[in-house]
Order: C-alpha cells, then sequence, then structure tokens
C-alpha cells in the first residue's frame, strides 16, 4: 500500500471561476479520485491547512508527496518547505507537477531556480517518450498531446536530470524537458510539466497513467530516522 | 593548434546534381573551408582513399575527427570503425554529423543502434540551447533555425547524453536531442543533429559556430599509447 | 516471475582442482541454485552449449541474463556477441560478474574496453554503498567485506554509470567502482566485481543479496520486437 | 586573467596553536601563494570581513570563487549564502574545499546535506584518479597520496556528481568520492575533499596543482545579470 499526499495550494479554485468549472473539487480532489485504489491511499493538504497539512507526522506517514502550486509559493512557510526537502532526502517521493517548478520545496531540492519561459497561448503540447522503457512511461504510446496548455520553454534551470523521460512540442515553436527524474538523498524526485489550471488536463488518460506510475516509481525503497554526519571509529588498524 | 580530419563518404556530391550544387568541393571542403584557421589545421578524407584515409598514423596525428556519412556506412571496413574508436578511446575527440548518427564508430562507441524516425519533409528545424553555458554553445542565442532540414524524431536510442546541449523542434511536430556530449575512454564525442546533404546547411552561421566551438570542447587533454588491463603488484603489504 | 539465464563459460571449473572444490557444480551452478524460487526461474548454459546456449529463442525466453566469464571471452562467437547486444537493447536486462568486464557482450554494450589494473593477491575487499536507496543495495549495511578478493583497480575504463552503486576498498590500497547501473536501448545493465572463481563468493550471503535485488531491478518493463530506424510521416501540415 | 576569490572562515588558525604553525597566513594565505600567477590573480577574504567580504559587487568581479570552512559554516549569514548561490547560477564558477561539504552555499547549490562520515585518525590517504583525462587530473599520474588527512567516508550525501573524478582510499578502510564534478546553472562547482587544518595539505604539489586545474575548469563560458522567468511570447502563428 502506497501512501499519497497531495498538496495543493488551493487558491486558482477558489477565485476564478473558470478553473472552478474545471476543477470543483480542486486539483487536489482531481488527482485523489485517479489516483486512489486497490494499492494506492491518498491523504489531501492546502494551504488553508495548519502547517499546510505537513507537519513531520504526516511527512513521516507519506510514502510520496504530490505538489501542485503556483500563486501561493510564497506563502509556504520555510520551515515547511525545508520540512519536505528533509523528509525527501530521509526517503519519501516527490512528484513536482507543473507550476511547482518554482515552489521552495522544488527549489531547495534540485539548488537551481527552476526558471524558464513561458507564455499562455493555450495551445496544443506533444509530449514525447524519450525513455520509452522507463517505469514512468509504461502503457504509453510514441508521444501524448495536451489539447490545450500554457507553453514552457527552454532554457529550464535544473540539473541535469539523472534520466530525462519526456520533452515536449509546442505548436507554438519551444520545447521543454516535460519529464524529468533524481534521485536526491535517500528520496526520487519526478518533475511533470502538464497541468496548467483552466485546462481539464488532470483527467486526462495518459496525464493519469504517468502520475499513477510515478507513484509506483517515487515509492521509498529505504527510509531513515535523521540526517546526521556520524563521527565514527577507524575500521583498520 | 588543433589538428583536424574530416572524414566525409562523399557519395552524394557524386552521384546527385543537387547536392552536387550545394556542395561542389564536397560537404568536407565546405567544413574545411570555414573550420581552418589561425588555431585549426583540417586534412580531409573520403571513402576514396585506401582504409578511407584512416591509418594508424593519420589518426595518431588527429586531435579531432570530424564524420560524416548516409549511405556508405557499410562501406567502411570494421577494421576502421575499431580503429576509429579505439583512437577515440586513447584520447582523440569525435564529432558526429546528422546521419553519422547510424556509422560504424558511432554505433561501436556508444553500444547502442542510434535508431530514430525521420522523414524528407524538409522544414525548418528550430533548435533551441538547453545548456548555455556549455563550451559548444558559446555565441549562441537562446534558439537558433535551420530553414529547410530533414526531420529526426525521438526516440533517439543513444545513452543518456553525459550532457545534452541542444533539442531540436521540427514544424513537422517532432523533437529531437539535437546535440549531445559524451566522455569514452580518454576522449570526448560530440554528436550535432543537422546537416542533411541537400540544404545549405553548412554554410549557415550558427552551425558553422557550433562546429567549431566543438572541435576546442573535444581537443585531447590527454592522449595514451595503449589500451591495456595491466597486471600490477599490491600498493599496501 | 522473473525468468534467468545464467550464462558461464564453465572452463576454470573443469581444468582446474582449486576452483573446482569451490565450484563442484560450476559457477553457473552455484548462483542458480541461490537464486531459484518463488518468483525467479533459472536456465543455465555453457560454452559447451552450441551458439553458447544462447539462440534467439532462448534470448527471447530470458528476462534478465548473468553472464561469468574470464578465459574464454574469445571462445564467444561474434554472432552470440551481437545476439546479446541486440536482446538487451530490446529490453532485457542483463548482469555482468566479475571479468566479465572483458566480455564481448559487456564491452559492445558500452563501447569502452572495459579495462582495470589488477592483481591476484586474494586480500580482503570491503565493499561500500555509495547508494544506500538504491533497489540493489536493498538489505545491506553501510558496506560488505569479501574476506579474499582477486583486487581490481581505477582508472576503469568504462561510461561514467548511470548510478554508482558500489565503490570497493581493497587492503592492498586499491579502489574501484564495484556496483555500476546503467540503460542502453530498452535494457538495464548492472557490473558487479565480486566473483573470482578460486575463493566461495557466491556463497556469500551479501552477495547472493545484491544478485537477487540486480535480478528484480533489471526485470524488463518493456520489451520491443525489433530494433529499427523506421520512415514516418509528418505529423503536423 | 582569472580573476580568484578565496573565502576561508579563518578561525582555527586564530584559535590553535597546531594550526598556526602549518598556516601562518590562514589557510587562503597558502592557496593564494600558489595560485596566484601569470594568469590567476587572487584576492582573499575571512568572516571578519563585512559581509564575509562577499558584496555583490565582489561576486560579479570574481571567475572562480574558493571556500573553505568548518566551524564557522553557521557564522555566514543566509543573505550572503543565498548571493553565493545565485552568483554561481548566474556563471561563476565555485570549489568548494574539504570541510566545506557543509558549507551553506554548497548544501544550498547541491539540494542535499552534504553528510559522511569522518574521523579524525589522521592517517595516509591515496586519492585515484578515476576520470583521467578530465581537465581537473590534468599532470597526474594514477595517484597520488596524502601522508596525514582527516577520514572521510561513504555514503556521501551528495547528487550523483556530473563527472566524478578523484576516489579516495583511506588506510583506515574507507573509501570516499573525493572529486566531483557539477554543472549547476551557468556555473561549475568542484567539490574537493583535502585539505583538513591540522596538516600541510595545501603545499602538497599534487594538491596545488588539482586546484589550479579546477580555477581553469571553473572559470565562467558565459555570465548572465539576472535570473528571471520570462513571460514570452509564441514563435509559431
Amino acid at each position: 500500500m502506497i501512501r499519497v499526499t497531495i498538496f495543493n495550494e488551493h487558491i486558482h479554485e477558489k477565485t476564478e471561476e473558470a478553473v472552478q468549472k474545471v476543477y470543483p473539487h480542486g486539483i487536489h480532489g482531481a488527482i485523489k479520485e485517479f489516483l486512489e485504489g486497490e494499492n494506492v491511499v491518498v491523504r489531501t493538504c492546502t494551504l488553508d491547512d495548519p502547517e499546510c497539512g505537513l507537519t513531520n507526522e504526516i511527512l513521516r506517514d507519506t510514502d510520496v508527496l504530490i505538489w501542485w502550486a503556483h500563486v501561493g509559493h510564497e506563502k509556504v512557510p520555510d520551515e515547511v518547505a525545508q520540512r519536505v526537502q528533509e523528509a525527501v532526502l530521509k526517503g519519501m517521493g516527490a512528484i513536482f507537477l507543473h507550476s511547482a517548478h518554482k515552489s521552495k520545496p522544488f527549489m531547495r531540492l534540485l539548488g537551481t531556480t527552476g526558471n524558464l519561459s513561458w507564455h499562455e497561448s493555450g495551445t496544443k503540447e506533444r509530449i514525447w517518450v524519450v525513455s520509452p522503457s522507463s517505469q514512468i512511461a509504461k502503457g504509453l504510446g510514441e508521444y501524448f498531446e495536451i489539447p490545450n496548455e500554457e507553453t514552457y520553454a527552454e532554457p529550464f534551470d535544473i540539473p541535469q536530470p539523472d534520466r530525462l523521460i519526456f520533452i515536449g512540442w509546442y505548436t507554438s515553436g519551444e520545447v521543454f524537458r516535460s519529464g524529468c527524474c533524481y534521485n536526491r538523498g535517500n528520496g526520487k524526485i519526478f518533475y511533470f510539466q502538464p497541468g496548467h489550471e483552466t485546462f481539464p488536463i488532470f483527467y486526462q488518460k495518459e496525464v493519469q497513467t504517468v502520475i499513477r506510475n510515478a507513484v509506483e516509481w517515487a515509492a521509498p525503497v529505504k527510509r531513515i530516522e535523521q540526517l546526521d554526519c556520524p563521527h565514527t571509529k577507524p575500521i583498520e588498524k
């Protein structure tokens, strides 16, 4: 049983009618709905929860954390961001969706700005599978399309991924590394670009397949209790 | 002084009028022309030369080998391909252009098939710089365009590059990892996708900049005389 | 059910009494014995079998191939080595043990020589876990020891691993990258350094744990029927 | 001309007689002495300087920053650490020596804890060259030895290096990834493990060679003025 926690800032859905229409139960609600199943149990939390709902206890009970955020990055306290970073380094998996490229935990874990170029033309994106045999691409064809998506463009300021899974092609002329895997500490991190709030992207079958695969991929192999730098003794005399 | 050897199979230029028009002195001639300069001396060879012009002596005197080939891959003797592979592992740099993704030395050095999907629509490619601070991208903007190019599409069967430099966007809807760096043995390898024979791509300023940069990047830091697996003695008692 | 095929050249066990004593049923027999179980079925083959026992049919029915060889590398026909390489690129997993660093399929798949320095002092090796959260290190502590092992020393002529799992420390003063993961084509490759024929290394619990883990890790996610470079059509008009 | 700034916390040299004897002009003084030359100009700063001597102006005028620190990590203000991180992402090179694995800028840039195991037995370390053809290993043999060094042991909590250059072997039985290269943003980062304050390590020829090479390697190819996430326009209509 994989225990997933979805953090969604949950702002757009309350302030913009267009978004509310697409995600009446919030983006977290939409993800929870398709993700929960025989082997996955899902908990959700938002900026409205004390400590963003991400206490140490919750993080310890979380195998994979999913993060969606956009305009509220600064509202996440540094203390929570640090807690999430440390939980990943201790073994928790983390999946950062779309605009979470500028979230505090993502930038902390990768050390780079996560900057990119963007515009909201909302035209078609075609996502190409660069690593067809990766667990995350299981069940996909050579590519899949998102009929309407915000455009993200290179250069994307990230460390070179430990494995690059997807590259996005945009009608408007750009490319983007749309699926990126990292090992950091004991944890696994997956960045997945699709998911602008005004389009029904999380209802799309292929997007759901990827997130489901990523949850399985990111589930911890090993978790440690503490991050320390131990004073040891010589082994050989 | 960097000593460059350009190997071009030199078939299309002799058999197809359209190609002859674009490259009257051969693709090798066009590359030699822009490459030769104060710090670079260039030698060329083709399939017409004995041993493809790539004897052990020539390879020992070569700092960076540039390879263009397409329909004549099988005409390169295995012995020559092996010699090139070994020269790279001993420290010689190598730049594989366009359809050289199926050349014997490229496949030998990477261990994969180099397969991809392709079609000759000849439409526009836009090449995005993914690693702006790499030596190979020096002097380029965010992207550059090739007005007419054969289309290469992912999945490209290569090992994940040690550093990915470019991603190509095609009008016809595809993406491709268009600039890939590798360290193998003591040598450096750069694969660069542009360069279909029917288009005047090697006359384009940005393409010339990339190849010039790549020559500097690939020039050997260290060369060894022999590839061996030495029987040594314990250091500690 | 994971279908494993173990190829062992099976020479030392027949020609050297000391080795025969350690591995009366061959190295392949010893590996098969601990590996076979509820989820793993094992087949073995040797140089004595026609085509090394590695026909296309067998390879198609193999999920993970384990390879041990030392003095008989040249006895493996090029055709068989190529077949194994292609099977890996199509999705079969491969585990290369110890002196298989100079086997034809290993060198073909990585493109480098696999050279290293070595001596047979037979002293202690301590293998450090560099990636504790990798699936392959599951169940291990910070390090484990091999009481007597042939020494392998850097530089090891391999591409930088996609993930480095182990580093070996030798009493005699050397270090070695002892566990290396690669993705190549659709297949996964693991190189594991322990296993000199004169020592009972494959009876050691930690070594068995690693090989068992590696089999699970290397089992195919996706297999393809053919390696091709397809002529496609433009997607966008 | 490469402009180097050396930051040394400069605590041990003032508080411990043993260290003062080894480095009467500070560790920064010792490094400056061997580094300064025809192509390199060196400036130094310490915790005693306002803002650690690392104002935005100084960082803009610095091509490569060298960092030595141990017990004073917390004394570096977060603001200065962030400034250094951003300067690297904008293109400045950075070399982190020895105990700087726990410095704020190092941890920020890599996103991991930099944790390791350690003890001060002060016995011999042998540093093996894993990437002999890298610019950083130029002029070294297969290995070099440090007669007395503090021991650092794996697991070292860092992202897998973009290129691993050195592995350390310790008499006391441990191994360590002693030389690690990273690309982050527009900058290059090199971590180099030798340099405990009580031993005259920075007077050693090989250590000086490595640092000199690393300075050349890390010098910027491209620097940008600002880190931003620009709103752009569609390119294609």
